[in-house]
């Protein structure tokens, strides 16, 4: 078997969960679903199948030395900072570089740092197989998560599900990629949903490390010219200023526009484990315990006539009378109040601090 | 003239007010509406009228210090304390007796601590002249409030409106009343608003001193009883001690159902300046100026497709997305999440508190 090498992208703030989160306690170094923060989750359950040493994490400045604080064991000089966030293909194109000097036949495995999965059984189960396939075949390898809902904020990938024998592993239930999708509209997802060959894009990549960096040189060569002159200053004292300046030039593009979507040839494997992205207080509300009423509470909180909401009270004590469907987040300095279903449009508070300059609140 | 006392009684939490009035901060010692305390605008509206030397105050030990903070002019032996409320007679009562000794003929105007006037310059024209019938009739005088909608959280007084000879004081507006009612439900407040005749009972009285010690005295024999007994100990070392037993066995009763009902002849006067008994979240909000979107806001906020409701930031920073008709309440250490027309159930989360004892809280 090959090495193993995660590569957790954890570069965001997560705007849309303010107020708790922050630019100084991003969504992923909070706890937002269960007692561990959700890096420490993502870490611990890649832990049966990848060593702490091998992991790496991309993040930046701001977040590194918490980062380092919530994962002792894995090496600091892994921990690697981008100078500002690019999108994904200049991350994973920084990281694959560390992990080609570590060993050129590795494989990567790519995660973001703020999923959850219920079944961590069965998603190392995945996992394994994923990174078995991309070793042997030299190919990109993705997961695609079954819908559960004509859901519109992700991306789709359509599969080959019929055995064409060109695919060596469609017995293993390993999928050929027959197209990627944009986010769809209600329309378009309720049709993607119906036909079964659909999968939500996760987000989640598997590939031997220089199978990623050649397919970045043919589709985006223009970065990877950028990304070997940083290669060439790893280990030296100009480093951090190579860095800073390509960076600055470098297109922020995403792995699946820039990649994945003009590779010739993908598999993606079905992921049943129970995934969310938890990309909202809405899919924290989803996916909480509730009580008979449908309420979900964390901390100190007396709800009076009170139906389906979420109250989190931090070190307060909220009260609610009569209300019903709220999102309630109070934290040392903040409150906020939105409706179910609109907690898309969190982001937009964030947007008001950053134009009122109200920085004490981002 | 007369010496004219004001009696203000200011006894209460306010628990309607949770989370901002607490048992240490009462809602009379907030700024609730406009940038004074509740109490501090009760005393300087009768500034005017009555030297702040004869204002007497009835409170309780814990707020003491805190109104004698906010009420510099008024002398400090002026704030008289109850070991526990019992209701607004006993109340009266004992501010009667240190009344009567600075001068037994004097008027006593008694206010409650927390109601506010709109035209504070005609409040104070009906106080005159209720002053001098209350002085010159030496009988019971209260001041009802025209109603303005069907409202079922107050008594109602029914006055004579007709001339019937009998009412030397007919002409200038001061009305004998018929009859004293209860909280009406909104069948019968109807009836009341309709008639023309009924106003609210507002809790503000006018009588000489020496009047309403002897009504006290007709009505409620046994409280004038225990009365006597601390009258006996004013100016003596077992002052505390008799007041302390003498409120133990006290009965807790309303000077409206212990006297005003059962007395002979009780005169009125309408009040028609914009009174607000501001008893509810709900009573501010009506109260408060409104922008555009109905949204009342006090402090920093930011309110994203919110419509028709109230946010109190306090000392945070509080965001709404996409709620309507609510009532937000953010103190240091809580929260309040109110549908609007709901805030008389305020009382229960403090009701909850006190069963939890959470003391903190109260």
């Amino acid at each position: 078997m090959p090495n193993v090498y995660a590569v957790i992208m954890a570069g965001g703030v997560g705007t849309r969960f303010w107020p708790r989160s922050r630019e100084k306690s991003p969504k992923q170094l909070l706890e937002i679903v269960g007692k561990k923060s959700m890096i420490q989750n993502t870490v611990s359950r890649i832990s049966d199948l990848i060593d702490p040493k091998n992991i790496m994490i991309v993040t930046n400045k701001i977040q590194k030395l918490s980062i380092a604080k919530q994962l002792p064991n894995v090496p600091e000089e892994n921990i690697i900072t981008e100078p500002i966030g690019r999108n994904t293909a200049p991350c994973i194109g920084l990281a694959g570089l560390f992990v080609r000097r570590m060993d050129p036949e590795a494989v990567m495995v790519v995660l973001p740092a703020d999923h959850i999965m219920h079944d961590e059984e069965e998603f190392r189960r995945v996992l394994r197989l994923a990174t078995w396939v991309a070793y042997e075949s030299g190919k990109l390898v993705t997961v695609g998560i079954q819908p559960t809902r004509p859901e519109t904020g992700y991306g789709y990938i359509q599969v080959v599900d019929e055995d064409d024998g060109k695919n060596p592993y469609f017995k293993k239930g390993v999928y050929k990629v027959k197209t990627f999708a944009e986010k769809p509209n209600a329309e378009t997802a309720k049709v993607f949903l119906q036909s079964g060959d659909f999968l939500w894009n996760s987000g989640m990549f598997i590939w031997r490390v220089d199978t990623i960096l050649k397919e970045i040189e043919t589709h985006i060569p223009e970065m990877y010219a950028e990304l070997m002159k940083i290669d060439e200053a790893i280990g030296h004292k100009n480093y951090d200023n190579i860095v800073e300046t390509t960076y600055k030039i470098i297109r922020g593009i995403s792995i699946d526009y820039g990649v994945m979507e003009k590779a010739k040839e993908v598999y993606v494997l079905k992921g049943n484990f129970g995934w969310s992205d938890v990309g909202s207080w809405d899919e924290v509300y989803r996916i909480s315990g509730k009580d008979e009423n449908g309420n979900s509470i964390t901390g100190q909180a007396f709800l009076h006539n009170t139906k389906n909401s979420m109250v989190y009270a931090g070190s307060k004590i909220v009260a609610t009378v009569g209300v019903q469907d709220l999102i309630i987040i109070a934290t040392d300095d903040a409150v906020l109040v939105c409706k179910q279903g609109e907690s898309q449009e969190v982001k937009e508070v964030v947007d008001y601090l950053r134009r009122k300059q109200k920085n004490d609140y981002l």
